[in-house]
């Protein structure tokens, strides 16, 4: 059975993002989705997912010690930053560096309940030269199933 | 000198696509800034960049017998493309379909009027098995000087 | 907690083909692991994934109508697909041409039960060019969580 | 002329490695094949290719002094790593480990004596996250002319 | 309307370089094309990406403070980076080392005058192992409209 | 030991096409080196694979049954591809269209005897929209040890 047009996981992410909202919408919550929210500036590819995984961990999106979470999550996160780098997951090694801000959400987006949890990571900034300025904005989006 | 937060292209091309507005915000309409709308479901890459360089052109975005135009035109698709397929810009190849809407929004997002115009492509929708129901979310944003 | 050594999915699964083995080591029968092998010759990368997709859901291996199972298993597919053509996923667009055995194991490698089940593909056999001997071996295994 | 059936390099190496033998089997031995194996950790791509080259060299597989035995040698390591990373040859640059053993056999798998030497490179192990535990197999074949 | 066979701003770039020439063809001086040449020994992309830059900046060919200019450059930098890398982008982080020689040009190659100015990079010299000697030859070349 | 600055194989191959000569310089005659021109127009990757080999073939630079010589001139082939595209060997599946001349030129670049044959491959001409003038210039260059 399809998505369900109105628990749309990844929309929703980047909705709550760029709006700058720190609830998600009533409807969600009463299904229970969880989420985060955060920021990182980095030239570092790692610093970036490192800045995820931390979040995720500590605000109880994933189970720490599960490592069927941490694997979902991870390729949620380097799925998000191939949207930011458009293609070559690099950002130092080629004098790039990116201020971004995170969304990481984790519910149930079908309409068919054995479809069970997904994850959703949106990551929204700018990428650009070493010089404040001399940037551009990117978007990410990573989703996997949890 | 920076983004002007109260213009960013690549944001406001986002909500306009999320939020199915059919009008720029009053502040960039003023600007005098151009976009347009579009879908396509493709099985086939050079589908979905046909659609989108053909709505631009259509819709007066770009002049289509100028190079450097369809220049910034296409490498901003491509990186939207990108963030889609998440890196590899390979859709039937890999016996993936997608479904999506695109945004194009042309205007300049510094605060310095020298930085000049700016190109940002939106799509955003579904990709997964070429099966009804079978697919996940997924967006691209590519941004470009033009 | 870590890899089980006496129950590594990929080495299994490897060794599985290669050794051209019709059953499971009992260990793993006695775990309920499940398997199935299968063959595909192509020029096209999305025959390799659909051969590999309809040998999974065919045997059992994934419920065909639950899409997190779908999507585990195609990302699986395409990681393996990635080892066998080095990292560019394009075969006949190239001008290679694949001939392919598979293996797909579903058990669980993890010391931990809490872990749950996990996927292995594994493709291994020659790519070259269209041409009966101008070829070498290749591999490629994707594991995921499902 | 094919492939000799009963000479094939990848699957002799890889099951060298798998199943951690310490000789070539005795019909490559009389065929005067040579191999060495060794163990790399590393969240440095770097140190891979370096460890893969210095075992071979110090074992006598390649001369190290001819460029183009070590050219051979370089693009079968990176062809083997791009199976592990599946595509991208990131490691630490994207947050992650790997604990791999290799394998370097040089020998003639074709019929036809004129097709020479060739070299087979495997790695096989685990990566993931650089915390013990959170990880998975996987393993990376390249092939070249020597 | 086509590319001017007498004035191909990407052959014109490489032969400037090749040929180790100290200035434009006469009939480009008279079209008021700008170049400037350098050189970069590195392990470290982001190195070859600092040199490109800088010298484009303190020749005058970019304006450094109009982003617009530096976006350009970058993204010709980038795809002559990548020309030399036969695309992976990584040069150190795969225990490669290059010793370059780059030019920049910046003209209008169209008939059209409309068309304006674009840039071409080029990079060439040789990438290999971080040992004398045990390296061969590369080249890359990016264009962009400017 | 090092290229020989008198005999670059790279920088020889790119001369040729590019200064639209008919032989090799003397000196390289002098020491038997072969070469071979040739064109292709295409939206189809395999295409200019398969124009670049049958000429070699055809020409006697490479043997046709012997699969090391076809495999070292594959992949310096998809090397020059790789520049041309700038990283993702696709063209028409991208909707870009490619004319190319080519030069493929076997020979020994190095001082030392010893290094043996090596293949270079040269792609040169324009990119871009399968719409006449709507392009740009690319060039690729593969080497490999033959």
């Amino acid at each position: 059975m399809p998505l369900d047009r109105n628990q749309l996981i990844g929309k929703e992410a980047i909705l709550l993002l760029l709006q700058d909202k720190d609830q998600l919408p009533e409807r969600l919550r009463q299904l229970n989705w969880k989420f985060c929210k955060g920021k990182v500036g980095a030239m570092d590819g790692k610093k970036v997912v490192a800045a995820v995984e931390t979040a995720a961990k500590n605000q109880g999106i994933v189970k720490p010690d599960l490592y069927r979470e941490t694997h979902a999550l991870y390729h949620a996160i380097l799925e998000a930053v191939s949207g930011v780098t458009r293609g070559s997951n690099q950002i130092g090694t080629l004098l790039r560096t990116v201020g971004l801000q995170f969304v990481i959400v984790r519910g149930n987006p079908y309409q068919d309940k054995a479809e069970g949890e997904w994850l959703a990571v949106v990551l929204y900034g700018t990428i650009g030269a070493p010089v404040k300025g001399l940037e551009h904005e990117a978007i990410g989006l990573g989703i996997n199933h949890i």
